[in-house]
């Protein structure tokens, strides 16, 4: 009946955070119906979080891969699947819904390990099928206006970038859901924070000022006793062209809830955005008053405006950045299933970009490992 | 299939502000799934935009009191109807829905005149159907946390509240569709700024202070050249029990955007919230340092945490708490549905609200006629 | 041997907050060497206070008369006074000091009761000397930048003036010293809030707008039970040239130290200035993103740089502002003294606007014991 | 006749920023009276100088030397002497005071070179004279709020410092006073950004903590065509104890004035300080929420008061921290006059702290040479 996006979901059950982020992000835009998932590691619990989000009972599924077969038989079967499990079940995952035509949301990291990362990228190049890596703050609409000024040369040749995600949440102890298997090497990968917001910063820095990192110098901590991954980073960075700058993820900083933050300086001017206050950008042109620009207000053009819904003053926040990952893959997807090419402001970050995380992950850990020497990516 | 409320829309056409922000909020949460609407004052339009949101060409309609005869005979018809055209329809709208037992939810203010408040009022009184009026900040987490603060008596016994709502959007004459119907009698009512905004500002303090506004006395302008309604407005208020505060609210205020701000002050305390930046509140013991308190973070409480989806630090904004009057209303109207009684936490502003607004807007333009003279409410 | 202007006190003891005040001011910028003192109300507390001060034993006065008389016999007497007494001694001491052609500094406002405010500008237009009331907000070098723009028609005409002064020092009985005279009409006269900082906010609007209050309405409040003058105060304003404004000031708003802040809204733009933020302005030209211009940085103009002494981002504060007013009194006193015309950029608040701070506080007094009626300035 | 401190000044003439400060800063609380001064590096800018700060004619020196001998031998010459020169000068002007028992007041970084920092530190250890170093942002009454915070535990042991201060002013080459000397190596020293403020984040960061760093790594950048000082770096830190933290120091870094700003982690809470925003101190409690300590405010304790003035809400700013680290002086010089200990409270910068700088500026240097390898202090 409708022409929405027929989506499923691995992972995600009742008590998971991002799952939950993934559905409402989803249908903010309305370009999506929920129809079918695996939502949870046992069968179980996938089943009564099926009927809680009031999927049909013969598309709940035991597991991802009998989904990933019984989808893509299905006339009016899903055209499209969230992955949001802990990391190290993205690559299985993934790789049974690309090999069968079925596009990918996937949380990022990408995967768990570089290897399982560099296997995904080849598994999607051979499918036909898009993947899109959920690096939400991509999303919001300053961000995309930060980056649209910095390409059209408005703070000039970048020199410093300064970026940081500091949280507290992990700064004692934890042994809930959330905590435990972002801080077990198994399910979560090499990197601590490096892997759970670090690749947020990275990717962040990176799409903003359209640089790449070429090599860094890692210096990790894992300060909470008994903690096996990093829960703090300090990082230097080397771009290519010449700019440079640092990067500091932590997760044992009291008084930071989520508090990513990016600051970039160019030879004319510069720019600063805070994902706590996700609505402002700061913009000071060299040698003039700093200016507040907002979303949707004075000063804002394009490329925000087409990442925002309401006037503004009217706060939008995560959900609806969000959102607009998954609008921008729905453009994508739809622009496929017309077999049209979409419109080429569609922008969402890639596999390659999640590849890229990985590899800023692992360059950290082993920059860290010999005493934070320099590593090139 | 589905066990979503069924839901219609008058107004809310192609190119509407209000409306759009209404389809949103009634998706966040996922209790509602729009079947049905009459989207314009012309059917061309009405059709147009119906088709452009999919939805099904037999229950578009040309205008709403088709849609409610229709609607009502159905099996499947509409559980509840959105009212989002300009003020001056609500009322001959809702009066349709009412009749026939259908919810409404309906934008504010709750009507053009007073007169056709009191007349809404009784037609509600008549209908077993419920209605909702969305005074939208109300579903802010931290309005909730305040509200709860104030009933716990965290700040005492109230002394001073004030309210102020500046925007600067009708700074100079305007001729667009948003700003045309807003600043004509005709369809707006009375009260320029006191009737769009002032009634916003009206119903937030009132909420969050649990008091209510025995007399006022007011000096409204109407600032720019031509204007027929008030653009600016300055309102001092006598509570009940004694308090006292001040309103001001203002459609001329050059770089304030949606800029709605209470402070609510006590013998033991005082509270500060800003819209633009919801996820934060100041609480202030008397004689202690001041703390911020954050959506979800340390020292929120579960009246802020049940109109909360994230974790603090991802900012929630407008639309969640929009969603969050859409949620209030679901739980309300599912329990009606099953014959139960709503979960007594559930709160949303009601058709009285709307007439205690209509009353302020009335009050203000009486006073401000006799030189600010105070009026009793 | 120093060229500095002499100066004597009369107040400012030992336990007094503004005296020292006045001293770091006369200070700060060189101009003045104290060299005579009446620092109190009884003879052992002025003579302990002046010998604590370094003064000459034989220009530590037993009272403000002894001083005047003294001091304008004596060949290296002093040119200048500062009084920073308890309002109710300001008319006296002052009269005694003018009629011997020394220049006054005196603290606001002006007098404790209209009567003695008038009988004060007689004095003053008597004599030789130059008054200098510390209306000491006026020396912030963004309210000056905030008047400047303002008179350069960087706003455009004025619709809007939002000005507040919120305390919180007296939310309770107090009966330190400080809190005491300022409770009592005897001494503090017949405005509470309204005369101890309601003057400084009706001043400051005034002085940046270049408006007069042309009438007001005002509801005043004693909430701290006991008290006998106003601790909250709701203004309404009207402005020469058809600008309205609203005025709150308070000392019993738990949250609030010192939050003097003026807001003004014009045709073409808006300044935002808080007093706890003092080296910052904000200004929006209607239409355009909002600027922040900091003291001394990009964008500030040449009447705060003559008030400023150090570069942007290095904050200048309260004692600096204070010490403004000073050296403008310096200014003129110098060149009074060496008989030239000062510089036409040397501004600071006059007896008459001590006069008009008079007259605002009684016209609120009247104001509300009628009801809130409108009273004429 | 005045108990005052007397006070020489060694550079600091007419368009010296930093000179006009200390001789501010030195007024401010009344314990100095500048009397003697060779204020610059020719004889006549020296006598205009010292002409237009009314000095007398026989103590304006053509050279610091030819003033150390003279006023040693007058029976009231100087007993301390503020040297404001360029750094290359500090070295041989502090010598010749200390060598003569005279107090020195010496403006940071302590030399240009290691070397001479070593040197004058024997020079002071046999002189009888104090040497006080002016990193004035230890001054800042919520800098000693934090620091003694830190030192009761309240945030617990410290895991994690972030130290920064960015500022923009030589983002283009420039060629006035202030910059040349600034970016020249022969006045200066090895360190650019490092060393003209990169020292003071090092200072307030080990100040602030009570820690030390034990080795750096760190990246530093000359961005600017033809710079050939540092003019961004950026460091990795390891302190004693465990900690670990990041500096960053910039002057190309467009909208930032003078944007120093600390942040310390501990195991049971965090703090943050701005040196723009002085007057407030966030402190959270590891599971509570933030705290804004205000100066004098409730939560500020003994440290802070000591450091103040004027009640919260009342800013102080950047000269009054500087006073206060002359009043601190003040009080050792006079207890030192009169034969006693200083209040075990008095607290300043000293030579050894001076030398920590130079040893922080040479190891950046040397780190950086080396392609960021770590280097210990």
């Amino acid at each position: 009946m409708s022409n929405r996006i027929r989506l499923g979901m691995v992972g995600g059950g009742n008590d998971a955070f991002i799952g939950a982020v993934h559905r409402i992000a989803s249908r903010i835009d309305d370009h999506y119906e929920l129809v079918a998932g695996a939502l949870s590691s046992t069968p179980e619990k996938s089943r009564a979080s099926g009927q809680a989000l009031g999927l049909p009972e013969d598309r709940i599924y035991d597991d991802f891969k009998q989904m990933a077969i019984r989808e893509a038989r299905l006339k009016n079967g899903i055209e499209a699947v969230a992955i949001v499990t802990p990391n190290h079940v993205h690559y299985a995952a993934a790789r049974e819904f690309l090999k069968r035509g079925i596009h990918v949301i996937c949380d990022k990291p990408l995967t768990s390990t570089l290897a399982d990362a560099r296997k995904l990228v080849k598994a999607a190049e051979k499918s036909d099928a898009l993947f899109v890596l959920t690096h939400n703050y991509t999303g919001y609409p300053m961000v995309r206006q930060a980056r649209a000024m910095i390409a059209a040369g408005e703070i000039g040749k970048i020199r410093v970038v300064q970026v940081e995600y500091p949280q507290d949440w992990l700064s004692e102890e934890q042994d809930f859901k959330q905590a435990a298997w972002r801080t077990d090497p198994e399910r979560s990968g090499a990197g601590g924070s490096t892997g759970d917001i670090g690749t947020h910063a990275h990717n962040l820095a990176c799409f903003v000022t359209g640089l790449t990192v070429e090599s860094l110098a890692a210096d990790l901590q894992a300060f909470v006793p008994g903690r096996r991954l990093d829960d703090n980073a300090h990082v230097m960075l080397r771009f290519n062209g010449g700019a440079r700058g640092m990067l500091w993820s932590s997760q044992v900083a009291p008084g930071n809830e989520n508090a990513l933050r990016l600051r970039v300086y160019g030879e004319n001017g510069g720019l600063e955005w805070a994902q706590e206050d996700p609505n402002r950008l700061w913009f000071t042109p060299l040698g003039d008053s700093t200016r507040l620009i907002t979303r949707n207000g004075a000063g804002a053009g394009d490329a925000a405006a087409r990442m925002s819904r309401i006037p503004p003053g009217h706060p939008e926040g995560y959900l609806e950045g969000f959102a607009n990952i998954y609008s921008e893959a729905a453009q994508a997807i739809i622009a496929r299933r017309d077999g049209e090419t979409p419109d080429p402001d569609v922008v969402y970050p890639t596999i390659e970009d999640g590849l890229r995380g990985m590899e800023f992950v692992d360059a950290c850990v082993r920059s860290s490992a010999k005493n934070a020497a320099w590593i090139n990516l």
